[in-house]
């Protein structure tokens, strides 16, 4: 592997430079904000970017879909491309930010805390759209496929990409900073660690990020069996383990293990943290001085991550990345990547034969909704604001030949009925209907960074829309003219009674700032849709686990016992595709797809393999086919199963 | 004159329909929420519609500039059209809810609470950006250009304007319902009445709405000597008195002048209220029974109202207006009418030759700053939100042939950093900066309606620019390229700073949904600035008298003694205007205006006249010229004058 060969090289490059820090030096190495060495002509560095779907929080720059719709491609290979588009752009400011300012901060630098592989066990799970869904293997490729994208294939790392939250990491938000998530350890490697390890083992990660909860009482960030004998010994990672922002001091005063900041960062560096997010390895000093670490322990910890430092180029002169020049940023061929991105993210769900809009067949349409010509729907989070966008209303109005209203009807949450009477007339006027419902970035997101009363410090009360939406459909509805839904959420919301009298339904993962312009090419056909879903759309939340249960029993397509509305991996287009003349050998499982319907159009083949009795997720290619085209295609799995599916497991047909 | 015209037969119908009420009927006339009178084959009837600058909160509508930008074109021709165009949208969306929905409700109707032609008295008043200024007769020319707009020149009102806030009403918002302003009879008359009386004299207007506060200690909605002897018998007015929202409350709760509601409407009532924005006069039946009121004065008032109610064409079959289709909302015409509109309420402060821009001297742009790239800044406040916009940096990247990037900078008002440095880049990256500073809608307005902790309620603490922006200005002049400041605000902030170092300043009030296309338009040369200051642009607060005092001794440019920054009336243009041949006769003054200059342009020429020593606008008039060319103009004015000069008073030059 190249990590190795790479890793060999570096480390011995850090090795020499820290053996020159004296220990004062090493301690100032282990925290975000690394001071400078002047005499050793080392500059500062900070270790905390954030890119998990666009160079984030550092000004202008592309902003492609929210991770949770990067999964619903199911395309490694465009994956690929995005990690690499946004990686140009951070190494971009990067080299600007030194070139012009001498010294790089907080969400100026290439050390980076995405990709977030944790799994969307819960669809209340505020922070579930960071995510690449509920399935361990998408997680793990997709997760692959950006790192790649992000490190890149030179002798040095673009950026460094960073795994996290290790692990077992998805809520309660309210709870995080002292919850101890309770598994077995079936569980835990079956579910939970699985995507940790794929990408240790496919792609040549650098870092691993802690988790804020426990693991059956033990922190994550003081857990020395997770740390060392599963993440290092098991898994093979070489790299540093650093904390999330925070982590320490929930030692102390969340989970009580310690009584002083100095015993946690001895109790997290000794059990296997190398560096600290929050700068609370500082108090690695008295530590020292207590006796609580060593300094070969101190010494260790530094030489991991200046084996990333080494591997970045920071100390080259030979680093081709360091050419990488600012116009780079919102280039023409990023954004059509991240308009391509966000059309192959949106799933359609239902289709009366509304789709795509036959144009010749009505006068007007009218675009309606809370979600319909909003921004932050758009970007979700961990994102930057850019200086353009393109909302689902005018992506639509500048498709379309024919007039298009707009009205907002209602707020997402709330029983102001304002502009209502407008949004029915605009109904009335027009003959056919566009219904943009949803959630937003405000209403599901990480503690404290959510604005809506109606969540739980982040997470969501319900799978049900607020009822002023659902009255606004109903009334859309009495009219008798289509309506097509378009629902935009970044997890699974109870789209039960859309399904049941919408003419078309479509969901639509925060797509990025072309997400307008991507929904005009779905709906009126000049892109056909391909993206499938990456989470279990639930009919219900009645008949899920409590929230803090972390037991898989009846969770996800793998586990769920009840009938899904829609499952894992479902996701119509305009034309069909058939698979023929499936062959299993060597690992693999080659098929012909044949595009048998009328249209151009893309297709995510699935392959399933069956153990235990279930059918999971064991490989996946996406292939884009001309009407009548065939392709054969060969994909590979991991490990052993009995028997293979290829095409989504419908879990409505079991 | 036509109003007394069309009143006379409207009272004769309204009387004819009032004789059939009971007296029971005819309270339930007197609230904005109107009962339907069913057996007399009346509906219901909503007063409270708003339309400030465009068709608001009743769905998609144009948003054209704020007020106080409307009064910076100085083009009464212009504000006709705007009026015309608001009140067609107004009427399509008032007969598409009745043919639609059957009746109307809030922000549906043809009743409009606007304009606000109080008396921009001091620039510390959050609502000052919904006047025309400082300046009476600016105020009630412009007033009444936008009213003869709004109501049409047929038979019937194509919407009813109203005069609000009468009178004296300008602050503090934080003590609008208790606080009394206290003036004395020269300066209520000569400045805080003018606009009301110069409306009623001019315009077929048929509503007043009283203030919230009192006037030399009696509450306006209680004030006899105001509503009647003032209003009706000294300035004519015989239309009807409405109450602002919530005043009747005031009078027992904040002014405490009665002790209970039903004291309250009938002390309004008896005073000369007739109509009540809140629903209380619904407790005159109370009030009747207790021998409070009498019924003749309840039947005069809901004559009053229906004269109104007639004269709109509500109970008529011929009504021209009844046709407007909805087809009219949001017309390309209307949309380019806002354009212009915009674009000429942009006022030019200062250029060093920097504007406008000539491309070929510059590799790339920087458009930075909170204000750059917003969309709440463009609607200002008593708006609708419309489908589309055009934000400052957009108007600028679509008008550029050359690269220009954006970044925010810094928030309006807080010390977050994010995105600071990475402002200053794209500063030091392009060769030109164009730095979008100011305040906000959420930091000036009404009462309750700002979000911003900056505020005092809604009013402005300082004139200066919080820290932040002026540390970003100071940063990026010391890059020593050009730099162009646009300051975008409602009201006088200070822009000393600019005005010394920077290359070139305008001043944009907040411009409606185009507003960056005509900055496009304006900063590249395709329309030369020719907007002027609606009020004085002071250094300082430092000199000015409290805000609660209303005597106007040392306010506005006809009392301020110190020397302002730019004074009322101040405007630079990309030409320059020569008046000659000036000669006064008749009351009117007639002056040759030429364009000496090399660029087409506009002028908006004032005409001052001296009273008591001191020159006051009595006359302006906005002319179009083509280089090299000259129109005679005549501008009519009214009173007596001794001198005249002709061109704003640069109270600098004094």
């Amino acid at each position: 592997m190249q990590r190795e060969v790479n890793k060999t090289d570096f480390r011995e490059q850090a090795k020499k430079l820290v053996a020159q820090m004296t220990l004062e030096e090493k301690i100032t190495q282990l925290t975000d904000n690394s001071d400078g060495i002047e005499r050793l002509g080392i500059p500062g560095f900070c270790w905390w970017n954030e890119c998990l779907h666009g160079a984030a929080r550092s000004g202008d720059a592309t902003v492609f879909p929210q991770a949770i719709g990067m999964a619903a491609t199911f395309d490694k290979k465009m994956i690929r491309e995005i990690g690499n588009a946004v990686s140009d752009e951070v190494r971009a400011k990067y080299n600007e930010f030194r070139q012009l300012n001498g010294d790089t901060y907080r969400y100026e630098g290439i050390a980076e805390c995405a990709p977030n592989i944790n799994i969307f066990r819960d669809p209340r799970w505020g922070r579930g759209h960071e995510t690449y869904g509920e399935d361990p293997y998408l997680t793990g490729a997709i997760a692959c496929a950006y790192i790649n994208g992000l490190q890149g294939e030179g002798k040095y790392l673009k950026v460094a990409a960073c795994l996290k939250h290790f692990a077992v990491h998805s809520g309660p938000e309210a709870m995080r900073h002292a919850f101890s998530a309770n598994v077995d350890d079936e569980v835990l490697f079956d579910t939970y660690l699985r995507a940790f390890e794929y990408c240790i083992r496919h792609s040549n990660i650098h870092t691993v990020m802690t988790a804020y909860n426990a693991i059956n009482g033990e922190p994550c960030c003081t857990n020395e069996r997770l740390m060392r004998e599963i993440l290092r010994d098991k898994f093979g990672f070489e790299g540093f383990v650093e904390t999330d922002s925070g982590s320490i001091n929930d030692i102390h005063n969340g989970f009580k293990i310690t009584n002083s900041v100095v015993n946690s960062v001895a109790r997290s560096l000794n059990a296997g943290c190398d560096l600290d997010i929050g700068g609370k390895f500082r108090n690695l000093k008295e530590a020292y001085e207590r006796g609580l670490v060593t300094e070969e322990r101190i010494t260790e910890a530094c030489e991991n991550v200046y084996t990333t430092r080494c591997a970045m180029g920071c100390f080259a002169e030979d680093c081709e990345y360091d050419a990488i020049d600012y116009s780079v940023v919102r280039s023409m061929k990023h954004r059509a990547l991240a308009k391509k991105a966000a059309a192959d993210s949106i799933i359609l769900l239902k289709n009366n034969g509304v789709l795509p809009i036959d144009q010749s067949k009505y006068r007007s349409i009218a675009v309606i909704g809370p979600n319909s010509n909003d921004r932050d729907v758009l970007l979700a989070n961990y994102t930057t604001e850019p200086s353009e966008y393109t909302t689902f209303y005018k992506g639509i109005k500048e498709a379309s030949d024919i007039p298009v209203y707009w009205e907002k009807g209602c707020e997402l949450n709330s029983n102001s009925h304002a502009n209502y009477r407008s949004a029915l007339n605009a109904a009335k006027r027009a003959d056919l209907i566009i219904l943009v419902l949803g959630i937003a970035p405000g209403m599901e997101g990480e503690e404290g960074d959510t604005n809506d009363h109606w969540t739980i410090k982040g997470d969501k009360p319900t799978l049900n829309l607020p009822e002023v939406q659902m009255k606004l459909y109903r009334e859309m509805i009495a009219f008798g003219k289509p309506v097509i839904v378009v629902n935009v959420s970044g997890s699974c919301v109870n789209l039960t009674e859309f399904a049941q009298s919408g003419d078309a339904l479509l969901q639509c993962f925060y797509p990025g700032e072309l997400g307008g312009e991507a929904l005009g090419d779905i709906l009126f056909g000049k892109v056909s849709p391909s993206g499938r879903l990456p989470v279990t759309f639930y009919a219900t939340e009645d008949d899920l686990p409590p929230f803090e249960d972390y037991s898989m029993k009846n969770r996800t397509y793998r586990f769920y016992e009840g009938t899904p509305l829609y499952p894992f991996g479902y996701g119509l287009s305009y034309t069909s595709f058939a698979y023929s003349d499936i062959v299993v050998q060597n690992q693999s499982v080659s098929v012909t797809v044949t595009n048998v319907g009328a249209r151009n159009g893309a297709d995510a083949v699935l392959l399933y393999g069956e153990k235990d009795g279930r059918f999971e997720l064991i490989g996946f290619e996406k292939i884009e086919l001309t009407a009548g085209a065939a392709e054969r295609i060969t994909i590979e799995y991991e490990g052993r199963y009995s028997r293979f599916r290829v095409g989504f497991d419908n879990g409505t047909q079991k």
